[in-house]
């Protein structure tokens, strides 16, 4: 057991590059089940998912379930299928969002409803998504399928939360927290959980590594929100100013209306209820969101959930494992510098 | 063990009541783990699943899984969830269906992606299946987890081979077959096998009633074919014609494509292309399926496939299930008369 204080912000330039070295074996071979898994008769599947498997993703939630079982020493192969199968819940969710957000740019690529329509990437959506739980009952864990399947519908409720949110210039920080919590925060805690279910390691353990998962989460998607005010589509592989575009409540929309005097207020509710939305008015977006210090503030929030995370690892041993743990949050937190 | 031979077809006006009252008991107790189910703090999700759900749907998969049960004589409880996430998984196929084609009415009431938008539907129904996961999870039996999963993504498949079909005048009668035999016959053999997983009944049985179901899946979406070319929205709750106008390539028009003469062939494959779709291309579409007595052995293939159904029960003890079943099939086949 190792208690050393780990203060976020250390080190120069964090990189994912240790976390990568750590699981690159285990990856090849989750890769493998991923490649197998997405085949079928029809050429329009693996044609379609392999756009987006393929497609630069640098598959993130599979390796901290590798990375988690990793930090426990388990020397099994039984939480390979589980990484494969939260990719594949990882992949449906992203194709079903584009269709849902008419997005036509993911990671600096058309999306696939752009290529191949939104009819496709619905049903190959609900393929990998039905495939993903074929692999989870391969892994005969009860424990695992439960801890997976509950986030499965826990994201699907965080997305229509989302969507019931769209334009709603009265959301507050904590319903932002519930919805990002719940489509973005719940598999990553499932992700790094089941490497314990599967390692039948202490009912602590499992917890810790929830909490590990679920604030790493919590602090990715809030730079994520930070950098669509902040990037254009040429660097960050998205289109800046996509969330702004759709009247999505991000939180640096949240502060930046709450923050603002009476003329920014009404430029807001313009621009989130859709009557504002040129480049000029994107441009006044993020000078607005700049000047109230939202973008700083919605940065320093995920920091704060960066560093609960990196705490939440304090009872596992030192070692390459939890360096590359807590280097990948430092990386999380760092990528809107 | 009882090997009467019932032929196909004997009775007068066949109807799903007798299956009704044998499940009634049990069936208002699947419907309350559905309505339960249903439940979220996000007030979208039972009003959209409800609207579907409460729809007036005849609840015919659940149904079989119960009426299966009974079969067997299974005095327990276990299958009630299953039955429900077998309804969570047609409603969540249904939701996205009617997103894919672009419907606008189902069982004759406005369909929930025209009510609530495209968006709601896709994520509501992601929704629905995470829910029929955990559903299953909850039953603890792996069997029954694997035998359903599979399903599931057999059932996507079958509706992305389905979308590749589309306007596609070469899709011949196999190939036809195979869609259907994955978009719906998979779910009612599925929905009837794991009534003998929970009952813990031999192999033997459990294939027969995958067989049965499997067979009734087949007739009861050829009749539904068939229907699309002989019926109009008032008395079938849906529009007459629309898998007409959607270029869908079914068995009616599959048969009378291959027996027509040139003129009708250059007028399916203007229709099937989308170059003919007005009510008097329908009305002429319904001529040459006629003339070509292509409805009438649309039908009399539904026929044979509810002889096989019935026929795969003959290893089962005769009583009230047995015949409520065997009516059931009467019932899928006649609805066209």
């Amino acid at each position: 057991m190792s208690a050393t204080l780990h203060r976020l912000g250390g080190g120069p330039a964090p990189s994912l590059d240790p976390m990568m070295a750590l699981v690159a074996h285990d990856m090849n071979l989750v890769n493998a089940v991923i490649l197998d898994r997405m085949k079928s008769e029809i050429p329009l599947i693996p044609e379609l998912a392999g756009h987006l498997i393929a497609g630069g993703g640098k598959r993130m939630r599979p390796m901290l379930t590798l990375a988690s079982a990793k930090l426990l020493g388990y020397p099994g192969t039984r939480h390979h299928r589980l990484a494969a199968a939260v990719e594949f819940i990882h992949t449906a969710t992203l194709l079903h969002d584009d269709v849902v957000d008419g997005s036509d740019l993911r990671r600096g690529r058309r999306t696939a409803n752009i290529i191949w329509g939104n009819p496709a990437s619905v049903l190959v959506g609900d393929f990998l998504f039905s495939k993903s739980f074929e692999l989870m009952v391969e892994s005969e864990s009860l424990k695992a399928l439960h801890i997976l399947s509950n986030a499965s519908a826990v994201i699907a409720e965080g997305e229509v939360n989302q969507l019931t949110a769209v334009r709603r210039l009265d959301l507050g920080e904590e319903r932002y927290l519930d919805i990002i919590g719940a489509k973005t925060a719940a598999l990553f805690a499932a992700a790094c959980r089941i490497a314990a279910v599967v390692a039948e390691r202490s009912e602590a353990e499992e917890l810790a590594l929830d909490a590990y998962g679920r604030n790493l989460g919590i602090a990715f998607q809030l730079v994520d929100d930070a950098i669509d005010y902040v990037s254009d589509a040429g660097t960050m592989g998205k289109d800046a100013g996509d969330d702004f575009r759709e009247g999505k409540m991000t939180l640096p929309v949240i502060l930046a209306y709450a923050r603002g005097d009476e003329s920014a207020r009404a430029f807001w509710k313009a621009a989130i209820t859709g009557h504002r939305n040129s480049d000029e008015d994107f441009a006044e977006a993020i000078r607005l969101v700049q000047a109230s210090r939202s973008v700083d503030d919605t940065l320093a929030r995920a920091r704060h959930y960066g560093q609960r995370a990196i705490d939440a690892l304090g009872g596992f041993a030192a070692g390459a494992a939890k360096d590359a743990m807590i280097e990948a949050v430092e990386f999380a937190v760092a990528r809107a510098y």
